[in-house]
């Protein structure tokens, strides 16, 4: 179809899809194909791409458009060499979401390989591989190669892929972020699944995030587009897992890239946020599950632990780092990786409990002080970020600091620290908000309607 | 709100409109105004038009979006000057739609006022401009104090806007074309009555086709169309209505800019094809009653074809070439305006009645002849088309000439015969196609539901 297929009949196929006419594989790679080449031009692709999304995909067409993504010369990468199961991990992104740091090393302490290849963020969200740049030396991207024999060699990978994963994915992604595209349902799944499936993972697990600051709105949305993601994953023949978690308030304390990295440290060490340990504990048990089905889940949860009281966890993650060519003094010596030039107070104004904390206000704070990209030209401050002291239902007198912002010396702070305490609400303790615990998704839960249109 | 939306703004109103948002005239006019001033790119904007399409608007949605389209500063150009009722007519286009060039001076000769604007076709369907184009001389742009004073001195006017008539239009009309976001109601309504509003007439007949070949499918969708046309022209002060036309068979004989002109003249000169009759006066009838709503039906068609039968109708055509400096020799010999440079006559392959025609290949033919642009650099030959011999339901003799197709001397015209020969079906009599008749849609038909969203 692609010799044929002309912009005059992808116009065509814009006016038709809108009207319902049925998404396939061959039109999808056409259209991508033209892009490729030159010919169609990014108001096009866009045009098609704000159509799909507003009009909603299938299933079936979903699963299309991910072959199309994937394009017809590989079904992946090949990193996977041996016989045993490759896990990864996928979060839809959240503020204060350091959850890859926390499980990629603590999983694999428990002998699961764990291949997990990450992108950066834009916008209020950082990326795992923004996080780990904080960590001098740390070399983050490989070949195809090189990932499969890091992964042979210590069991656990964590990086970026130097080559074109996934050429229909590459073609759209940025554009969808540029042009209003991105919070749609199958947009969302066709991209993370295609990249999930070029690596050659065999079992993948889920985090999707919602609320506030998320990707999705909702608990019932996240709930869709998690059954969405683990049977699209499913067609491909990975086995998938997801669970659901409450992003409207910060995982955990720290925001910021360094300042991340150094609370998943504390987290390995033991220590660590009552929230980010039920989301870790909760993600981390999907992914030994879906590697090793017949595990039943209590004593999973007790390898967990015992892999972080007897420092395993933590040991793996010295050796990832140092594998990987990182400097691991600032664990080893706990000062930690996260070195601000000036560090500024947020001072509560009343007293009571914390009753709410908004992670939209967090990370529009975070971006303030440089923690973040808002154009992808922008240059990140790794020391840059938040550290809460108070969190949410916690006792709060009035002059208390509710939490500390990190930014090079010099800068003005003030809209940031403004930002911040906007966003720590005080008030009476009843008013707590109540966070819903994070929820696993099984495959049993995740049946779609097959011939209804997914919207997010 | 246009001086503190930025494009972050615009791209999180996409989302939400997609997501259900209600477009308001502040948004979508900032929208065009980041636009027009170059900070959105066209990607951007063909992402918000393709939404808009694909999600639909409900009618209040339509309303803003029009308002917008006109910008804050003008209601209208002013081109009527005395209290005389005007009546404008708009057609979605077909092939071998030569209505304007019929009821422009019939309706006229009957003393309503007509000020009618048109604009040039791009593809199948040739635009009113293209045909008058071929009446050498003939002036056809005018500006504000021009229209006016052609109005004031004839009561009648054919031409095209030398200004910027709508600038939200101007901005949206191009990009639409060229990003598969033509068929979508909204958008057309929007598009078409904003310019009814500019040039402030008081009176618009919508002339509504439907069928392949033509913008909207079928007929319950004409119908949704020219009920929107009219409830949101209504909404401005003007007074509509509409009529439905059945466009997959060719209006008339002629396809091609001459020829259609010389098809209008033989038509206004008393003899004609039943088709186009029937169509004209079914326009004709309709543009009479909104500038005088006493005058019974019945009392309207006496006059109609009076002024067809005394001359009176050619007389204004003649009266309005002349006034416009166009050369009116052609129709006063009768020798009409195609002198094409060759003719090549599709003969019939079998015999019996012709069963069907199709609107769409008689169109791809024209096109082949050079009747027609497919880009916009394309050169017109006016003299290029087609003239049926047989029409609907017609008698055919094996060996007949089923038509003539009309181009420049060394043109190949083979694959433009072949397309005429297979969209000239012959069969028995009893497969005849029975178009339906042109239906007249009066205000009180077309309510459609104000909250609902309408789609075409």
């Amino acid at each position: 179809m692609t010799d044929t297929f002309g912009v005059d009949d992808a116009l065509e196929h814009i006016e038709r899809l809108r009207h319902g006419e049925t998404l396939t594989t061959e039109r999808a790679s056409a259209v991508l194909g033209l892009h490729r080449t030159g010919r169609l031009a990014d108001y096009q692709l866009s045009s098609w791409l704000a159509t799909i999304a507003a009009r909603g995909l299938r299933f079936t067409e979903t699963v299309a458009l991910t072959r199309a993504y994937l394009g017809p010369a590989r079904r992946g990468a090949r990193i996977r060499r041996s016989g045993r199961t490759v896990v990864d991990k996928h979060s839809t992104g959240g503020i204060g979401d350091k959850t890859t740091l926390v499980v990629v090393p603590l999983v694999a302490a428990l002998g699961v390989r764990v291949c997990k290849l990450s992108g950066r963020g834009l916008g209020i969200a950082g990326g795992t591989i923004d996080k780990l740049e904080s960590v001098p030396g740390l070399r983050l991207e490989f070949t195809e190669a090189e990932l499969a024999a890091r992964l042979a060699a210590d069991d656990v990978v964590i990086g970026s892929f130097s080559g074109e994963l996934v050429p229909g994915d590459t073609a759209t992604y940025d554009l969808r972020s540029v042009s209003g595209c991105v919070r749609s349902a199958p947009l969302i799944a066709a991209s993370i699944v295609s990249k999930k499936v070029a690596v050659d993972a065999d079992a993948v697990v889920f985090d999707v995030r919602y609320g506030a600051g998320s990707l999705v709105p909702d608990h019932g949305t996240a709930r869709r587009l998690a059954g969405l993601l683990v049977r699209l994953g499913g067609e491909f023949g990975l086995r998938c897992r997801a669970v659901l978690s409450d992003g409207s308030v910060p995982l955990g304390r720290a925001v910021g890239n360094a300042a991340e990295v150094d609370e998943a440290v504390e987290f390995l060490r033991g220590s660590g946020d009552r929230g980010l340990a039920a989301e870790c504990e909760a993600l981390a048990v999907q992914m030994v599950r879906v590697a090793e089905p017949d595990e039943p889940e209590g004593r999973i949860r007790e390898r967990l632990r015992s892999a972080v009281d007897s420092g395993a966890a933590l040991s793996m993650f010295v050796r990832m780092l140092t594998a990987q060519g990182g400097d691991t003094g600032p664990v080893l010596d706990g000062g930690g990786y996260c070195r601000p030039g000036a560090r500024t107070a947020v001072l509560a104004r009343g007293a009571g409990w914390v009753t709410d904390v908004s992670a939209l206000g967090i990370g529009r704070a975070a971006l303030k002080l440089g923690a973040g990209k808002v154009f992808a030209d922008d240059v990140i401050d790794p020391h840059a970020g938040i550290r809460l002291t108070r969190h949410l239902g916690e006792r709060v007198a009035e002059g208390d600091v509710l939490a500390e912002v990190f930014h090079r010396d010099g800068l003005d702070s003030g809209e940031a620290v403004e930002l911040v305490a906007g966003a720590v609400r005080v008030g009476p303790r009843e008013n707590c908000r109540v966070p819903r615990e994070p929820e696993p998704v099984s495959e049993a839960d995740v049946h779609t309607d097959g011939t209804g249109v997914v919207h997010v």
